[in-house]
């Protein structure tokens, strides 16, 4: 007879090591649930109106998707779109007018800076909060709420969230802009993400080799520059390496001094107009003796044979849809790194999950 | 008789042991040669005419600058500011309408990605160069220049000509918004500066404690967060450790997890509505074993106690104009913890003083 012990705490992790492993596998189901209020961001889309300048107001890693929505708003639609930092938002209050969209994203709906933004911007511009936690203060501040179907997160690096963030950032502009195509691409991200999640033993393998690394820089342009961003700040999160995220065309503005001999580079290249010029930063921290590792389309032969290690992703992901995609095997990346180095990914020393002291 | 051996070379250093020290100590003096400039500023402002949004473009030491010129844009007219990598902006050019003004910040005027942006945001919106090298291509594709009046730095580390910089951005918001007491606080500046050039033996004893360092943190709110990012950039290109700036209340949303026992903290903290809040940061770097270096006023006995080193600055000096003086000591920190390194400052590895190709 075989004895199973079963914690209670085991039982919600449903049989995976950590809340975090677990959450990155419920990615596929917060994308489609998110994707269930494709009717709602229309109603909100509607009732805010028309919006000459979109300002998003977040922190850490809602800030990264914040980011992403720059890059949508400004590429696809041509609204100016700004991304502020909660804590430094009293430098820009005096520029909202009645025709700019404040959008405030948060996880918890709680985080204090968060809070007093939107308490100043209510006034003075039409506001929105993005979140995941019901009836969280956030919800009860801004005049329009979206919610994140991600279902309660409990490791401390933002994963699941993260993604649905992104995910209802999509569907606003494809709402405002009335981008169908754009909704048809999202629609296929779930099976993508599943796909990847049956492959991470690659990732787990390559976790093993990079886990001694002290410092860490990822790379990458235009909508994978966001993704770079964050993809750093999951590994200092939960790996304690001093990981920093670069737009790859500022390498040579200073970052490339740092450069050196077996330093590890991740480089995020999805098929697209960056590419090329991507591949070709590539090509200079492998001069300097670099060790990189390429995240790209599974048929991109020019970038696997210019990197050391290499993570195929679905080749119809294009650029614009990449965010959404490219970030799960950076997760799945510190993850199996923080493991490795022992540490406890869910607990991650001087870190809380929201913070809610200014 | 004494026989000095007196090369070409150090001639042109003017007896400094390198050319980046003998360009910071020729800071006070761009400064007052860029602030005779004034009257062209108001001339080319008035041919601009009314701007509703200003977006500027830059890279490296550059795009700092532009970063002090969104919160002064900001806070101190209300004018929405944008501030765009030179190498990201294809993303945001269909923002650009005629009451755009387009700034592109470039010591060379020759910064192949800046030069990319200026052609491509001519027809869409007016554009406005600053730039330090007459003549320049920038100066010839853009439709309005204003001059840095730096002198030619030969350093790859840009010093002078980034408080050259930040001085005709400072006299762009002043000649806009009719600030003639910002005018007035930026005349008191070169002495200011001179004041701490005097004192630099301070600072290069603190440099040695500090030498050894693996990684570094700037932090800094409002006027500051800027700062810290051109400090730590400063500290990356000459000494190859990895240093990263940011913005105080974002440490607890992921970097707090990289301080730990004698990790070097610099805080900048200039009088004004910020400093409690960053003071607050401070003790929490601190309770987690930092080794803090704190850059405020002189007379901040707030700060002083609570810090491990300190650099004290004329107190006269308020948040609004402390992007001009504060960085001073920063970039003697990075220069003297070079020398200390063994490390040509002058010639930092992988690097170059104007990056003429994408």
């Amino acid at each position: 007879i075989h004895v199973i012990d079963w914690s209670p705490e085991m039982a919600e992790k449903a049989g995976y090591d950590h809340f975090m492993l677990k959450e990155i596998h419920e990615e596929p189901g917060a994308v489609r649930d998110t994707l269930m209020e494709m009717d709602d961001v229309r109603r909100i889309v509607s009732e805010i109106g028309e919006v000459k300048r979109v300002c998003f107001v977040a922190c850490g890693t809602s800030y990264h998707a914040s980011f992403v929505g720059k890059y949508l708003f400004e590429s696809l639609l041509g609204i100016p779109t700004d991304v502020i930092l909660a804590s430094e938002f009293n430098y820009s209050v005096r520029t909202l007018t009645e025709d700019t969209l404040a959008v405030f994203i948060s996880q918890s709906g709680e985080t204090a800076d968060t809070l007093n933004a939107i308490r100043a911007a209510n006034s003075r511009a039409r506001t929105l909060a993005i979140v995941n936690v019901l009836g969280s203060s956030a919800t009860r501040e801004a005049q329009h709420v979206l919610y994140t179907r991600a279902g309660p997160e409990i490791g401390v690096a933002a994963t699941k969230t993260y993604v649905s963030q992104l995910t209802v950032i999509y569907m606003l502009v494809a709402a405002m802009g009335g981008l169908d195509d754009l909704v048809e691409k999202l629609e296929g991200v779930p099976d993508i993400m599943e796909e990847i999640l049956r492959d991470e033993d690659g990732i787990r393998e390559m976790a093993r080799a990079y886990s001694e690394a002290e410092d860490f820089f990822f790379i990458g342009r235009g909508f994978s520059y966001p993704t770079a961003l964050e993809g750093a700040l999951k590994l200092k999160e939960i790996t304690y390496i001093h990981g920093e995220g670069y737009a790859a065309g500022e390498l040579k503005h200073g970052p490339l001094a740092l450069i050196d001999d077996g330093v590890p580079v991740v480089a995020v290249a999805p098929p697209g107009p960056c590419h090329d010029k991507t591949l070709s930063n590539v090509e200079e921290v492998k001069a300097r003796g670099a060790r990189v590792i390429g995240v790209g389309s599974r048929d991109d032969a020019s970038l696997r044979n210019e990197v050391d290690d290499f993570i195929g992703m679905d080749p119809g992901v294009d650029e614009v849809i990449s965010p959404l995609v490219y970030i799960v095997p950076l997760q799945l990346l510190s993850y199996y790194v923080s493991v490795e180095r022992g540490i406890d990914p869910d607990k991650p020393k001087n870190l809380a999950k929201c913070v809610t002291v200014v």
